[in-house]
């Protein structure tokens, strides 16, 4: 079987966006990318400005409603579909919830073939990163580094404090599974 | 049965955004919405720089290759696979092929309660606005006012050349279906 | 003596960004815009997250500190200079202390040939484009519609509740002072 | 004396940016930074769409025609107008004619105490950054990597192939020069 789906899982400022514009400019065939980021600019302000739905709080800890995880739902449902219609699908993500966020991903991921992508980023690094990039709530980089991590198991890791983000597209493609 | 997705076709620059986020803002339910803007911003370079893509070229006027076409297939399925899991979803789109594209819409949205919004502006007021919002090219609010509404079928229309989006998102708002 | 610089001033979501990029169109001389927008956008952290800056608060109020308001004398008196220094340049703002506002930017552009423009919008009118932009703090739009004209004098006035901007933009076109 | 402007010169996609929005955050003082993208946004549609503007050509390769000359000279006038009236500035520019940009640069801000700084870059790995933003055409990178440096002389170089841009920052506000 061939990939169908690479879920790219990082933390805030792991350098996850500039790997996933690498990964579409080096792959011979066209791959979609979608994120989180882009389900957060999907919902209506009620599911970002107040309870039950996603909000960032002191130190840039992120916290979840029922509302955004339902929407969150719906929309991988969805992603999961394009995929099965025939679309590479690029899942740019962010595992709030460790080893349980894949869990979930995956079973919606259903039958499909996914190539499970770690992004590292020394905490120190991803910080210095979030203040150079100036769009970020200070802290989020820091928090996220090790959490989204935990319990998740991967094909393939990769280390934007140690290689470019262009490297890392080279060492994630070089794992894609081809049809024999 | 209730209105599961808006679709709201209208040309560039007709105001169609700014509707969509009023009626985000106006009904009681949480509805995402995604347009043809976010496919193209999922694209990789080769479907948005050359052949086969999508391209905008002189005045304005939009080229479809194939490639864009099996994208923006697959997106829509995965779109409606959003709606029947339980998501409301509001569809931005631009008509290119008027009824033609509707009816390659209507049959991938099919079982789904649509509610079809036509958004028309003059074409002199839609040309001044895109002067005005300074991120388009030049020509396409002309070249699309009339085109995208060729032979398509609505429930509600809307004029932004007459209304602002929040009374147009009042208007749309009024013809939800709601399940008795 | 002819029009060197020109001031727009309107609240929050009134259409003068819109109006200023219609008559960089429209004039057959290059001119340069400059907002207060990008003041802040120039300005470090401490100066728009904590006090002695510039931040929003509760309904879009907006407060001022003293270190903002430092920064914004040196930042007008540059744009002065570079106006004697032959550049036209309109200057896209808003008055948040009315006459008082007008009056010490008339003094930091003394001995230029200013235009002084108001871009009025009804309160309820640019509170519904404040929800259509979606990128502004709810409230903006409604607190500063008539606060930012009070005691404040114009050469021409324009309101785009009832024209659109590239209409605006050529009424204001039409006032600007030529050299004989 | 002390330090009142730092220039930032280095090719595109080289970091200078993530740099100076560090400086804002690590130095004491409020300082501002204005770059020739400002510039650039501040320009009429004229003197970015066609001749006599500045333009981007095949392989990235930015053409600069009299127009822009003469803007950039007024707007380098009023940044220096702005650190005459107090405010602190950081400058971010590409010095496309290198030592000559230096010259003019350096002579408009006449009796200033300028610190000179040079971001260098490994032209591929620059080029590598420029496909990870995917905000640039392709090639500005690459073809900017050491013409931007020629002939110029500094204060203080750093090199972001080497190091992150937050110890940049700390580098260089080791050179600024304080009044005893």
């Amino acid at each position: 079987m061939s990939t169908q789906v690479i879920v790219i899982n990082g933390g805030s400022s792991s350098g996850k966006s500039g790997i996933v514009r690498c990964l579409q400019a080096v792959l011979p065939d066209p791959w979609l990318r979608i994120g989180v980021d882009d389900l957060i600019a999907a919902l209506p302000p009620a599911l970002t400005d107040a309870g039950g739905g996603i909000q960032v709080g002191e130190q840039g800890r992120v916290g979840i409603g029922e509302g955004f995880r339902a929407a969150e739902t719906a929309w991988t449902t969805g992603i999961a579909a394009m995929a099965r219609a025939g679309a590479h699908v690029i899942i740019d993500d962010v595992f709030l919830g460790g080893a349980s966020s894949q869990e979930r991903t995956r079973a919606l991921l259903d039958g499909l073939d996914v190539l499970w992508v770690g992004v590292h980023c020394d905490a120190a690094v991803a910080a210095g990163r979030e203040i150079a990039r100036g769009d970020r709530v200070s802290g989020m980089a820091a928090s996220q580094a090790e959490l989204v991590h935990e319990g998740v198991r991967y094909d393939v890791e990769v280390d934007t404090s140690r290689s470019e983000a262009v490297d890392c597209a080279r060492t994630i493609a070089a794992h894609l599974r081809e049809r024999p």
